[in-house]
């Protein structure tokens, strides 16, 4: 099995009760469901377009508590669009890392594991949605088709969620260690 | 997105207080967690041998609720070791499915949804544990070195482990519908 690296470049909390962009935080305390007071907390969730196989608003499992960036993915998408760059917060991110540059790519079931022993759990690939599209159109009026030309740049670079597998603190700054699923000999 | 359809040939659960060995069951009523009484439902779990990075004990998400075999991959384990057959009690299994023969290699984020809604999400294939051989050992006494032989025999025939995303009555008999994760674009 395959460890890497990476380090915590920003924590971010979605807790506006009318947006889904983030804010920066120095840390949070993770729980069973996420981060209390995010707008994706919980154990359970209700389903909505992303899960079209139950009847929208159907109590669900929450696999979606923690969304990931990775930096070098926002600022590859930046470079793709001519822009300064694209802050995580943009795109309602929780997480943002550096020194895995591949992040979407992360297998499920990897794991993220930080330095006080504070565990999430890779369940896949972000889908896009269109709201970011929007913010960075907003921010960047002048500039025509940008929501469209964001959809196209940030193809496969949306980042990953996550779940919650052992609670505790995580902050800006910490180095976690990230074991990569296997599926020919998948960790359990 | 594929989807393939299968038949659930039993519903199971691994109540005795000293043996994993499952028994069968004419229905179950899933909770999130899994079927209540079962040795592995919760919505979380102690870590054991499984789940290395985490010191034995520590709670964690519990991704293990319900584990499946599928009917097919059971004879062919039966076959290998010319039984007359391979029983799912025998492996500690909660659901046995028929029409799907390739079961164990069902990507992760794949779902099996009920004809009343109920669904699980596969977390993966159920990495072997010795138990089971030592059980089928004990039955075929006469046979030596039959625990050794179903290590080889169900090498990647072990199925899948799951857990509850909606929960629900599952019952024997049922058709279910399997949706398939494809990687490349993942269910969400």
């Amino acid at each position: 099995m395959k460890t890497l690296e990476a380090v915590v470049e920003a924590v971010l909390i979605g807790d506006h009760p009318e947006s889904f962009i983030t804010r920066r935080l120095e840390e949070a305390t993770l729980e069973f469901g996420g981060i209390p007071g995010d707008r994706h907390f919980g154990m359970t969730i209700a389903s909505n377009s992303r899960q079209p196989m139950y009847p929208k608003g159907t109590e669900i499992l929450n696999r979606r508590q923690i969304s990931i960036l990775s930096a070098e993915e926002c600022l590859l998408i930046a470079e793709k669009l001519s822009l300064e760059n694209i802050l995580p917060e943009w795109l309602g991110a929780n997480l943002l890392l550096s020194g895995y540059a591949e992040l979407t790519q992360l297998p499920m079931g990897s794991r993220i594991l930080f330095p006080n022993g504070t565990g999430l759990i890779c369940m896949g690939e972000n889908q896009p949605c269109v709201l970011p599209g929007k913010v960075i159109q907003n921010i960047h009026g002048s500039r025509p088709k940008l929501a469209a030309q964001f959809v196209s740049a940030a193809f496969k670079r949306r980042g990953i969620v996550c779940a919650v597998e052992r609670p505790g603190k995580i902050q800006q700054g910490d180095r976690v260690k990230i074991l990569v699923n296997d599926f020919s000999n998948p960790m359990q």
